[in-house]
């Protein structure tokens, strides 16, 4: 039986691990762009070869390392079925209005990312973070053009709790976000039929739902046990 | 009872939906950069007040729309559970080795993206997909800064048949990635553990831990039904 493979490469020359960055080149923003720039870098291969590469960086990145938090905020009101709250943005990179999940930059101000999140979630949404689930480690959004980060909080929105009694959010100008929510066992089904109607999907709530699919086979395993 | 707030900005004239791009200048590649570049692009809010934007994309959009496929490797074994493989690979625009699936830009020769999947499964890792589970709708990886899209197909590789065994990868010049996988059930702790050593996280496996999470708290509605 053919096992797989830890080994394929593994005590080769070859390995990842032995490539490393030797310069970074056009660190000054290119002319008039202050959000984002281009950098063009040498990196060594693990063979010890020079290689060029283009990437984007974000000038925004907190001191703290990590670009950006983004919440997976989960509606709990007793004996209801749970909910999970999303919005629709206008996404100007994208030209197109994306469902995905409250989310922003992290700001030198914020004390932790559990700070940025709930001041990201009480403006966007009006809602108070009441617990939270599960924090992700640091992920890379896409590794192949960006060292842009974003860390993921799953929180719990407690809808009986008097902060989160009519809310309203405290939009930023040139925010302009419609907030709304769906029963968990329905996300993927939404998702989906919105996804045909044209709204771009962002990575992180398709990404909920791919782990759904994965979940299933997981669980597929558990039952032939 | 507190109960959101689909209606929250419905029907006022601040709906996502309103906004419009107007221009994209800076089309022409920036001076000297070949696969990515930066544009400004001119929108108009939903209250017609005209607003700049800065962007990234990428100079190798396929006909077809989508940047990139990502492959969820689940490798079947009869009677033994389900694994999942990942890579190890040195992404320069990270500075970091990172830990993804395997995945590729979608060429202008491939007649759909499961053969996309099908030949940058075969070259990275050697395995020949046996089934699609599931693909995903179009996803964005970084709506704030990219249109770079990506469309993720959830595999299944049957380890019993010819074709799977004694597998070799077929990497192109400049191309270092190691192998390795997991059980399904021990994805999570893994993953954690590689982050914890400075391995960077991609957020496609991320979200799939993600929605572990997430599917935990559904299950927890049922257990309550």
């Amino acid at each position: 039986m053919n096992r797989i493979t830890k080994q394929l490469h593994k005590m080769s020359k070859n390995t990842p691990e032995l490539s490393k960055i030797i310069s970074v080149n056009t660190k000054e923003p290119i002319e008039n762009y202050r959000w984002i720039t281009l950098q063009k870098l040498e990196y060594s291969d693990p063979l010890g070869q020079v290689r060029t590469y283009e990437k984007v960086t974000r000038m925004t990145t907190s001191t703290n390392g990590v670009d950006a938090v983004t919440i997976v905020p989960l509606l709990k009101t007793p004996n209801l079925p749970t909910r999970i709250l999303l919005l629709k943005q206008f996404r100007p990179a994208c030209g197109k209005v994306c469902i995905e999940f409250p989310a922003g930059l992290v700001d030198e101000s914020d004390e932790s990312l559990l700070k940025a999140a709930e001041r990201e979630m009480k403006e966007e949404t009006g809602y108070t973070i009441t617990k939270l689930i599960k924090q992700s480690p640091v992920m890379y959004a896409d590794p192949g053009i960006t060292d842009a980060t974003a860390v993921v909080l799953t929180c719990e929105i407690d809808l009986s709790k008097p902060e989160n009694q009519n809310v309203k959010p405290d939009l930023d100008d040139g925010e302009f976000i419609e907030v709304f929510d769906v029963e968990l066992s329905e996300l993927e089904k939404t998702v989906e039929s919105l996804s045909k109607q044209g709204y771009a999907l962002d990575a992180r709530v398709a990404g909920i739902i791919d782990g759904f699919v994965v979940n299933s086979q997981l669980m597929m395993d558990w039952k032939c046990d």
